[in-house]
């Protein structure tokens, strides 16, 4: 019976995508193909060739009538077909008339190898813009320029367009990379590592095919089973969010993204050109999409090996077998870092084992099944923790012991790694250049059992598929959308000025945010009027649009507590600024509670970040800070305040009392909505804000627009 | 000319080690030696003859007359000559007896591999206390038990005296482990990284022959030229501590210590059994003594693979060359994180680069000479990078890009690298299934340049180098000795009891550490008195043997203005502790100066941890503190100030005054001096401490003996 469920499938593996004359050509063109050993004109056609690239190869050159024994032809209008797919590989300034001709011709994708364009300067630059008008006018979707080109692994398609050196198996690994450096490095590694590969994209300046959209066609395709990206930034940071929220739950996206640090920043630009948008954000970007995020090439291709073969644990309870000793406490202090748990075994498994396990073997989690231990003892050990409910995943240490039967061993592993019903990760210890050992490494690989050479990178590795089963069910929800906010507030286009206090208060209160009772006062009389309005102890500051950093300057007089401080206040101001338009601004003096910041900054071509942690002079101090990307909805701001590291002080410590949290969870909430308002807003700190037991009050606050 | 000090080396190569009969045997009987294929018996003789052992083996077996070959013996009375080392390999049971065997025989050195000593229990304990005492007895050395054993790798001995499996090429690193598993997995990959390797040993239960000895051993041993160490503790950690000094600036030790975490360090209690002394300890032990400490097995012996050939960096200067973007961006990041600096290139150094390198490559730090840079573009950049006097260092990203000569850019590089005046390292990317690239790899190798697969691996591994300068020329000097101490004060002996305040008081300013003016009253009448004494504002503190948290139980009054409120504070605390030894300690009030703590935590057979940070909840909000372990030098001290996350507090921030970071570092090392006078102190708090502009003062301590 054909169920609805089925046909969708049919029909989704029959859909034609935009993309594919790019990664599933039929026919490639090589213009700019050469006779000359050595030269990218030639590389590509003997890696398509090399590679047994299913479709038809058509070399173009002027002269040659052959090239690596092909049949050559002088343009694309004298092949006598359509062609689906062109690599171009000339000097750049020929490019634009190239990619007219491919449209005049019908191609519908188009790698330029070639560089010169926009990494290059002006001149290049406007090359690349008259190629992309031609591109547009006639529907070429073009990949690159200065670019690798792409791979695809599956044995349908052979397809290499590429002048790289690696010639992966098939698998289910694809992989996207701005750096071709990086990308086919990553590549080599899963070579290495014996891991197959789908598809393999290097886009170069990325005129035209983004990362993002190489990452949406990955996420459709039903072969790609987990993701590598590697980028130093992203032109269009909001076409990746979208990209990667819809990809990122489905596959595990293994992501990692060069330039943290400021000279690493540097070394990018110096090779990409000016990538606009985000820097500090693609981490937040990384987070708020569910991207696994890495700082080391080895481990994201030593976890992409874990993520190819197996199954996601349901949570982070790990079992441990082990026939050394060692090794399992270096694995046991890396897998609680990286989050997992070590549950004691129930009373019918400790039963089961010690019928099952040799004397001298140690009954607990580590299972030491000692170095004698053989197949039944590491099966009967695999077997308890397959069945024990509290049990989500198995890591394995497994040295090759001369005195036993490893193949018997790795036999037993293999049968119940085949159930996939747990994730197994083996660190495998062995010596491959011993006969004995190489048949024991080959069944397990055969097996499907990933084998790492240390006990740390193994850990690492399960530590990736729970950090993935995490981002699956993660769940940060809806920003919540407040409704009494007054709606008649209207802001100034932005001039890159700060807003006036009074105006800077008038905003949070119009966003339900508490503000400390405040009043303007245009003279002594006025402040302590307004003073005893509000009641004694207050706090006076100088306002003059020229005031910023106000109690730097001697602009603020905190705790006054009678008419007679009022008005000594104002008048040491008063002298020190001789300013005409000085104002006084009255505030209610509150202190006690715990000083905290909120701020916000604005970012190009993304929404702003949030800011949240200690305040006062401890943000300076510490920088106990942590942002995320707006719209910040209630769990994340709730995360906000349980990653500060002093997040205990808000809970209360040693007979102090806590702060109502709540309050705070609201007003970042009520911020990242004020922000994503009034984009103009540009930067914005309340610092501090006072928490109480019972509320949370902003006292001092700056808008810059 | 036979100079003294060329009398010496040679002095110290003809020299006899006691455990010179461990490591290069000249005969090696094998008790318990079996005909059994796969016993440890038959695997340690097979291991030998198969890894050509220059010396005599003694196979020992009642029935058997020969095995693999040789001439076996009853008993090692018959054999008719002396032996150097014997491995027993029986029941644990005829143990002791054949320690006395061979202290008869003469041998001075004995592996025990068998099990079923301390590590199982009480009847294992008492029969490795009988052979101990034995083998002090005829003065014979134990290695082990329940242990792997040694092998020596220099080809005078080739003695293999073990039953691993990874049989490793000569060289220069040398490995002491506790646990067999880790050591066998870290030789192995030494191996499969083409590392030579000196010395070996594992030695288990280490019932005699210590870590420390044998690190002492590896530390006089010319051949080593670096050692790499893994333990889950230390049984005796002054005596390592003493050995570590003696190497560690000599030779680099790279080192791991795993157990660090809860689960990781129970993982180690049950298959080492207890290791008496330190744990968080440890690391303190590795800084204090020039160690390099690493938390990840892989990197450290990647690392090592630096060591084996390379130079140490004058400095923290770095330059690159790369013939591609990305992995020079990866490459710069994390060098900058290991805390390397890219400085930028001299104008003579850009001259002659910007005649030398192709029109595309980048001029600058890095040098991007392009992936279409051949030998002379990367011989060029060298060097320049080798003449550059602000480059300590070299860092190459080579990709083996297709269309270039390989294997000219790497004998350039080989070139360069045999000069040995800066330490290369290497980060080559290739595809060693390509013929081409494996000569090119060949090259690299035979020309001793350390190769890399990832950019990030190679640079931590050119960090450990760096790190290894800075031990090299950190001097921390000597503990200071403070002369103006009361040297009539003692202490009585520790009974688990908290000190009462007046005494803790009277023992800081006996040794000269400024305390907060303070007085004992019995009554209201005193405390009024007092107070005048010491002058307004002045803290009001209960005092009684059985009160410990004062502040947290009311017995704590601040800011006490006038004798009516001493009055108040006085009746309340009689009120509320209704105790008859109740007294009140009067001090001063010290309001304003920044919160800071020094503590002080006793440790098992090692000197006392002293610890700084910020002080008052702090301490356990945010844990901001810093450990060293004692006794601290003016330089550590220096070190705890400037390492605590808010050291910045400490010069000032935002208009705020810093402190007398002098007084806070004199106050650290005072106590430092004082633990060591009497070892009786358990635990010490000086919390807080409150610095100001000109001063520290201890407003609150506690010492408990």
């Amino acid at each position: 019976m054909i169920t609805q469920a089925s046909i969708q499938i049919i029909d989704n593996a029959n859909m034609v995508h935009e993309l594919d004359t790019l990664f599933k050509p039929k026919s490639i063109a090589i213009i700019g193909a050469s006779s000359k050993e050595l030269s990218i004109g030639n590389v590509v056609i003997k890696n398509l060739i090399h590679y047994n690239y299913t479709g038809k190869i058509y070399p173009i050159n002027l002269k040659e009538s052959e090239i690596r024994g092909i049949k050559a032809y002088p343009t694309i209008f004298d092949v006598p077909e359509d062609i689906d797919l062109a690599h171009v590989i000339i000097p750049s300034k020929f490019v634009p008339q190239i990619i007219e001709d491919c449209g005049k011709k019908g191609i519908k994708s188009v790698i330029i190898n070639s560089a010169g364009f926009s990494e290059m300067g002006e001149e290049g630059i406007a090359l690349q813009e008259a190629f992309l008008a031609k591109a547009k006018e006639y529907g070429v979707r073009i990949f690159g320029p200065n670019c690798q080109g792409i791979i695809n692994a599956n044995p349908e398609y052979n397809a290499y367009c590429d002048f790289t050196f690696t010639f992966p198996k098939p698998g289910s690994i694809s992989i996207v990379a701005l750096s071709g450096g990086v990308g086919a490095f990553i590549m080599q590694s899963l070579f290495d590592l014996d891991i197959g590969m789908r598809m393999y994209a290097s886009n170069g300046n990325a005129c035209d095919i983004s990362i993002s959209e190489v990452l949406k066609y990955y996420g459709e395709d039903e072969g790609t089973k987990a993701i590598i990206l590697y980028t130093e930034g992203f032109r269009n940071p909001r076409e990746f969010i979208e990209a990667a929220k819809l990809v990122a739950k489905k596959k595990p996206i293994l992501a990692m993204k060069s330039g943290r640090t400021e000279e690493g920043a540097q070394a990018a630009a110096s090779h990409t050109g000016s990538l606009a948008g985000v820097d500090i954000a693609t981490e937040l970007i990384f987070e708020k999409t569910g991207i696994l995020s890495f700082n080391n090439e080895e481990d994201m291709c030593q976890a992409a090996m874990a993520f190819s073969t197996q199954p996601i644990p349901k949570g982070n309870r790990v079992g441990i077998i082990t026939n050394t000793g060692g090794p399992a406490v270096i694995a046991t202090d890396e897998l609680v870092s990286v989050g997992l748990q070590l549950p004691p075994l129930s009373q019918k498994a400790i039963n089961i084992l010690k019928e099952t396990q040799l004397p001298e073997a140690t009954i607990g989690n580590p299972i030491d099944v000692v170095a004698t231990g053989g197949g039944i003892h590491f099966r009967s050990a695999l077997d308890v923790l397959m069945n024990e409910e509290n049990i989500d995943s198995i890591f394995i240490n497994f040295v090759t012991a001369p005195f036993t039967d490893t193949d018997e061993v790795a036999r037993n592993i293999v049968e119940v790694n085949r159930l996939k019903r747990k994730p197994i990760i083996c660190n495998f210890m062995t010596n491959l250049s011993i006969d004995r050992f190489q048949t024991t490494a080959k069944i397990l690989k055969d097996g499907g059992v990933p084998c790492y050479s240390f006990p740390t990178t193994a850990a690492k590795a399960l530590g990736a598929l729970y950090k993935f089963q995490k981002v699956q069910t993660r769940n940060i929800g809806e920003p919540k959308k407040f409704t009494d906010i007054d709606s008649s507030l209207s802001l100034p286009k932005g001039n890159g000025t700060f807003l006036p206090s009074s105006d800077v208060f008038k905003i949070l209160s119009a966003y339900g945010i508490l503000v400390a009772d405040w009043r303007i006062a245009k003279n002594t009389d006025e402040a302590i009027l307004y003073a005893n309005e509000i009641g004694f102890p207050v706090v006076i500051k100088a306002e003059a649009s020229s005031l910023v950093h106000k109690s730097d300057l001697g602009g603020v007089a905190i705790n006054i507590k009678n008419a007679g401080e009022v008005k000594l206040a104002v008048d040491r101001m008063k002298l020190k600024f001789k300013n005409e338009e000085l104002k006084f601004l009255v505030q209610k003096f509150l202190p006690g509670g715990k000083e905290l910041i909120v701020g916000v900054t604005a970012q190009k071509e993304l929404e702003p970040l949030i800011m949240f942690g200690l305040g006062g002079i401890y943000v300076e101090v510490l920088k106990d800070v942590i942002f995320k990307l707006s719209p910040v909805t209630e769990l994340e701001a709730e995360e906000m305040l349980s990653s500060i590291k002093a997040s205990k002080l808000l809970d209360g410590v040693r007979g102090q009392s806590g702060v109502n949290k709540k309050s705070i969870i609201e007003i970042i909430q009520r911020i990242s909505q004020l922000v994503n308002d009034f984009p103009q807003i540009k930067e914005m700190d309340l610092n501090p804000i006072m928490a109480f037991e019972d509320k949370t009050i902003v006292v001092d606050a700056r808008i810059k627009i």
